[in-house]
């Protein structure tokens, strides 16, 4: 194989035509296109149910990325290059004789083979077994699938066993988009390649951790599919202890899929439990109730779409998580994410104790600490609070809070930040699973959610309102001002 | 008192017709009245030979005001304010019988009485005798004195003893601009209220520090001065050891004055000498030949006006200083300053050590080390060198350097930076001798120096030769390269 088709693939997407695939993943593989990316050979063939030929399916695609790659980055000449590409076949997942085309199609051409399957969980395991009963695949091929893996440990457990039967674990490629992102990739370099950070980053040097994963939007339309998981389910049990892993990781000895994932795990594994006597401090559910969004009126949940009177669902948590290790003993990791927040803003903030003896103004000693900001969005960038002395002669020794500042989209000026699609697909076709998250994750991260949820189940009071457009429940500050801190706030 | 004269003092100023106080101290009074700092009350009394009235000494300084003030500052209301507050007395620094008006002005006045030697050192004691002969001054008259104090540890202990005849240790403000930039200052804030700097500030975290203070200019005219001098006694014997004290002392228990004096003279007490078997290896002379300042052919060192041949005067210092305490053992300190160097530049670089280990590309190795970078001019301010993953999706995880930034005329925007001169006298009307040498810092730096010097004689080899418009003789970057090693390029 020539250099140029090294990366070379034949890549099968299931739900095709389906919204994460249009919205996402073709304007991912557009952009890979865009970036020269792409073997001169890798070849897609769109898979959905839709009686359409390849031309047809070209034109939807073509519209529809049209509609979702920014019209700036938009080329004609690209977008000709990425439809030449894409072949469609019509296939009923359940129907094993459809497999048939794709079995032909595939042995036109080369490379690795790469699955995606942009469908519902529940539809991994038929494809796989239907995959592999009709000799589409080998050891060799990669499964990409999506979140959830379930909606609790048990349910989770079948779905990875229904995709191990077929695949072994280095063959499949489970997506938290979140770990495609630019910053949250970040932390690993900011950790691990800055000796200042790493040789700070423990319980000696930190006093606390904030994690804020906030939306704007609401329900967005699919009230049925929201209430039966939950914030704690769609976000925490994710992306937040995701982001929550990267931060609290011990050094991984090298950078192979496999020594992070390990880190990781022991994190998840680490992560003290919390039970019945804890959930009224360390725990705040909240459920938002008619406010604003943008200036205008927005209805409360239980007033939204196909709402379900007397749901006791959770838009927001807030919860205080400690890790019970050498590293992190005594370190609170306060983490809140909810739907319908002031605005759409994704932060960790790393707060260093201060130094041990203070000798500036007395009234001054609440800012003597330094914080580290990350910014997931928006503006992916890093900040870092320290402090000067403020300038002006009258000032004499007055400090002042002011940010070392590191924007990435100031920084690499000429680079676009790639979406995280790009990366996870990217990554995919090169066979390094190290943005990937391997069944011990998914597993350990839902024993500890199922935990959480089983215990406040057990405690069974109602999650606390929020005005839509607030920072969620009062309690949720309460649980942070109670060991005397409070949430960051930009200046 | 009231508090609009809290501050309130009268100020001789002998020399007042002579350069520096027209280049830098009227300017920076002018600089205090508009900013309101002076008290309604405070007063100025210019002293100097010629023979003027009050009225024609104000024509002259309104003159030089204009020209020495930037033109956007200069505002005709606050220069009738500031003149209005500047009387001019003829006066023999050599006759008692002049001082008697001195005298008599003062005893119209009121507030502290600050007697400013804008004056040639070798007057010091004259002056000082003077006034206290005709019962100008009493305990609490505070005085300010210029370097050089000597020009070696026996000469500055006869000015200091002329001056301890007449003034107690905490009436003398003796002055090195340098401690009047803000950026030097903030070194104290930077340094001590931010944990994240100071539990790193040693040898377990640092691996060794760059000092460099270099001039574009060449002798200016002063030829016979600085040929009497050199470069180790016109800059390191001050300024570069000033930077060096406040980069490496212990941190003090609070801000007073004596608090960080102590700290800085255990600094310079622990200086490692520069032995006869040392200056090989830690000490690089060099002395400008012929070559370019800003594109244009300039002289060399013994073609100047007034030069004398065969000089071996040093024009540029580098050396590598030791320290030998607990906090500094096997971390050397770099420092180089120069004439007719390709840029006027001063800054000191922080080198951190890197992390134990390292997981990322080896051909990056060499980048994985943050650096501090204080800048003292041009553009005041720091950055924090880091290491972030480079962007772009081929780039997988390679690292890149990019600084972290604050630069204080962008952070501070509406507030000028001021002027050392300003921030000096300021500090001295309110009587804070933090910024000022003490006795025992001058005499301390001045034997470490003239062991330096001495040996440096014994071991007779003349300066090493440069270009001026280059960074030096080859030799100092042997100095530095000798330890795996290079002076810090800014990218």
């Amino acid at each position: 194989m020539s250099r140029k088709n090294e990366n070379q693939c034949d890549l099968i997407m299931f739900g095709a035509l389906g919204d994460l695939a249009q919205r996402k993943l073709f304007p991912a593989l557009y952009q890979l296109e865009a970036a020269g990316l792409l073997a001169p050979k890798t070849r897609i063939l769109a898979l959905a149910r839709q009686d359409l030929d390849t031309d047809g399916a070209r034109d939807q695609l073509s519209a529809k990325l049209k509609e979702h790659v920014k019209s700036a980055e938009m080329d004609e000449k690209v977008l000709a290059r990425i439809l030449s590409r894409i072949d469609y076949l019509k296939l009923d997942f359940a129907t094993t004789d459809d497999y048939v085309g794709l079995r032909q199609w595939r042995e036109s051409g080369g490379g690795a083979l790469i699955v995606y399957m942009a469908t519902p969980p529940a539809l991994y395991g038929m494809i796989a077994r239907n995959l592999k009963q009709t000799d589409c695949i080998d050891a060799a091929t990669r499964v990409v699938v999506e979140k959830p893996i379930g909606h609790d440990l048990e349910s989770s457990h079948e779905i990875n066993d229904q995709l191990a039967e077929v695949f072994n674990e280095n063959q499949l490629f489970r997506i938290d988009h979140y770990l495609g992102k630019e910053t949250v990739q970040n932390l690993i370099a900011l950790r691990f390649a800055n000796n200042l950070f790493a040789s700070q980053w423990n319980q000696d040097h930190i006093s606390h951790v904030e994690i804020t994963v906030a939306e704007s939007v609401g329900i967005e339309g699919r009230w049925g599919y929201f209430d039966q998981a939950g914030q704690m389910r769609d976000m925490i049990q994710n992306h937040l202890l995701q982001l929550l892993c990267l931060i609290a990781m011990d050094p991984p000895s090298d950078l192979s899929a496999d020594s992070i994932r390990d880190e990781k795990v022991k994190v998840l594994k680490a992560l003290r439990p919390i039970t019945p006597d804890l959930v009224e401090t360390h725990l705040v559910r909240g459920q938002y109730t008619a406010g604003t969004a943008a200036g205008k009126p927005v209805p409360g949940y239980l007033e939204e779409e196909d709402a379900v009177r007397g749901s006791t669902t959770e838009t927001f948590v807030a919860l205080k998580a400690e890790i019970s290790n050498w590293r992190w003993s005594g370190v609170p990791f306060y983490i809140r994410t909810g739907k319908r927040m002031p605005e759409k803003l994704s932060q960790i903030i790393i707060h260093f104790k201060p130094a041990p003896h203070y000798i500036f103004d007395p009234d001054q000693k609440h800012l003597a600490n330094n914080k580290l900001i990350i910014r997931l969005q928006p503006d992916e960038g890093m900040a870092l609070q320290i402090l000067t002395k403020d300038q002006g002669l009258d000032k004499g020794m007055r400090l002042r809070q002011g940010p070392l500042e590191l924007t990435f989209s100031e920084t690499f000026k000429h680079a676009r930040i790639p979406d995280a699609y790009e990366r996870l697909l990217w990554e995919t076709m090169k066979g390094n699973q190290y943005l990937f998250v391997r069944r011990d994750e998914v597993e350990y991260a839902w024993r500890w959610v199922d935990q959480v949820i089983s215990n406040w189940e057990e405690h069974a009071s109602p999650p606390k309102r929020y005005a839509a457009g607030t920072w969620g429940p009062v309690a949720s500050i309460a649980l942070i001002t109670r060991d005397g801190r409070s949430w960051y706030e930009d200046a």
